[in-house]
């Protein structure tokens, strides 16, 4: 059966590199969200939790009450949560209309647009959401954005993080004058964190660094270890001559005379859907994939009984037009994850 | 929140309209795997019942599992079934080599390659096969093949018909003269199925033509309904000036003044991440994605606070260079589907 494998080695590796970048292991706040990216919430959980991470990022309550009893606190980054889930999680508010809406005895976290210009309330209205907050006996717990040039830095990267450091003045000032807890601030994430030489943030909230990868040249990106590598499982084989056709509309053409085997994961898994417009791609050890690639299966030149398919997905990020992100997020989550 | 909105009055279209071609209802197989395409296999599967569907096909042990008290027949395409599963669960064999080593007493199905090179064993083993069934007193439930070329038609699609017609010419005969039950035969899938004026076998396995798409261009295509709507819900809006910039790098820029929105889908929820790269994708009614796409949401030139994303899945099928398959079972299995 295809298979997930997570190497915990690699995973405390990057975690190790990451904290020791920061300064601080205490800071380092981990994003859990979207299946922890593909690798599997449960399983990273666990890791996370051995490594001593105590904050977490997921991507909805759903996600949450799978790992709640892991971290102390838990952030849903979209949606509300109910009533009766547990109090460790912390709910995300997005505009002053969902705040002016919100009533449960639940930490909130306020996200903040600073130019990124997707989600978030507007740096002008930190009075009037510190003011709503306090009127109807809110518990602020933490403030936040994200800042959408951290993989490109330079000038539109450093005015983000300038809007995000006086909105952290704004509310530490309100919260001297009008007397309550001052929230945790946390503005970066992996490239941006990783970009600057000190942290002054309560937290930085990493994500893709810490599944190995980074979409930028910064140097630290060279000494990430992808944790993840994916393998499949063959279902048949065949030999067949060269020139003889194979797979939907007889899309794949055999080189040579050749052993082609057939395997158990397709795009139904989450891989991208070769056909023959796209340029060769290979398995990771450089055994061709042939087009089309079908919901359940692909064709490949092999014989060999488990394959291993991608353990970076640069490759495939490229042929695709795409990012590591996706093809790792993309991939279902019932194929089974196993930490080795 | 987001949701898959499953339009029971168009699935029933779908399936009059399929079962009137074949001449018969209990002809009509349903393919439920990968999640039904991606809508949803519980929520499929309950309409399924109700329409009166009594033999399905799905992915895996894990995907029967789901389902099996739904109907009489469940054969998973793929992987081994555990002893303790139900035995309306039928098991699919690829290769002889796995029929050698296949011991329970669960009912089979033969799988054939007649052509498509991918899947099965060869006509050739035909004798060898049903030799091992008898010597090791296997259950032989049923024979299929898959045909490559449903969606092309012409020659190649009646080689590997012709083809499987002598695969069932032959057991037949072995049936008489060896003395075992004839088993039930289907070769033909959604678009080879429609082609055909007239059908032999048992069962016909339809797919993606219950779910309202074929991709070909047989007369009866043109009727079927997309039984699937996808709906977004709005996280977040502002105001911004022509020309300013949005998401990762700025690479979306406003065409005019305008209420943008940001809406809780994004391409860790299965949809395909569109970049600065992609020609001008919409929303079901016209309204303007910008790039780039995030993990967990979009963004669009709407203030409504549920858009319809799409209602049919082929406007995104062309700008990904795909099908309206890989759309469709690209979304996450997490995202609610509601029968409507």
């Amino acid at each position: 059966m295809a298979k997930l494998l997570i190497h915990s080695s690699f995973f405390k590796h990057n975690l190790d590199l990451i904290s020791s970048h920061i300064g601080s292991k205490d800071k380092l706040a981990l994003v859990l969200k979207d299946n922890a990216y593909g690798h599997g919430i449960k399983e990273i959980a666990k890791l996370a939790k051995e490594y001593g991470i105590k904050n977490v990022f997921v991507k909805n309550e759903q996600e949450a009450l799978q790992i709640h009893n892991d971290f102390e606190h838990i952030t849903a980054l979209y949606g509300n949560i109910s009533p009766q889930s547990p109090l460790n999680i912390c709910q995300t508010i997005h505009s002053l209309e969902s705040l002016r809406s919100f009533s449960a005895q639940r930490k909130i976290e306020l996200k903040f647009n600073t130019g990124m210009n997707r989600n978030g309330l507007e740096p002008n209205q930190v009075q009037e959401a510190i003011e709503l907050i306090l009127k109807n006996n809110l518990s602020l717990f933490g403030v936040f954005s994200h800042n959408g040039y951290g993989d490109d830095g330079g000038e539109k990267m450093q005015q983000q993080h300038q809007k995000s450091q006086e909105i952290k003045e704004h509310i530490t000032h309100l919260s001297k004058t009008l007397g309550f807890p001052l929230p945790r601030f946390h503005f970066l994430s992996s490239s941006g964190a990783l970009r600057q030489d000190k942290i002054d943030e309560d937290l930085v909230r990493v994500g893709i660094a810490a599944y190995g990868y980074l979409c930028t040249s910064i140097p630290i990106a060279k000494d990430l270890k992808p944790i993840a590598s994916l393998w499949a499982h063959q279902i048949s084989s065949r030999i067949l001559e060269a020139g003889e056709r194979l797979g939907y509309s007889g899309a794949g053409i055999m080189p040579s005379k050749e052993i082609i085997s057939t395997y158990d994961l397709g795009y139904g898994d989450g891989l991208f859907r070769i056909n023959e417009h796209h340029q060769q791609i290979t398995c990771a050890n450089g055994e061709k994939i042939l087009p089309r690639m079908s919901m359940d299966c692909f064709s490949c030149l092999s014989n060999q009984k488990e394959i291993c398919v991608f353990k970076n997905a640069w490759p495939w990020a490229e042929k695709f037009d795409t990012t590591p992100y996706e093809i790792l997020v993309k991939l279902s989550p019932f194929i089974p994850r196993e930490l080795v």
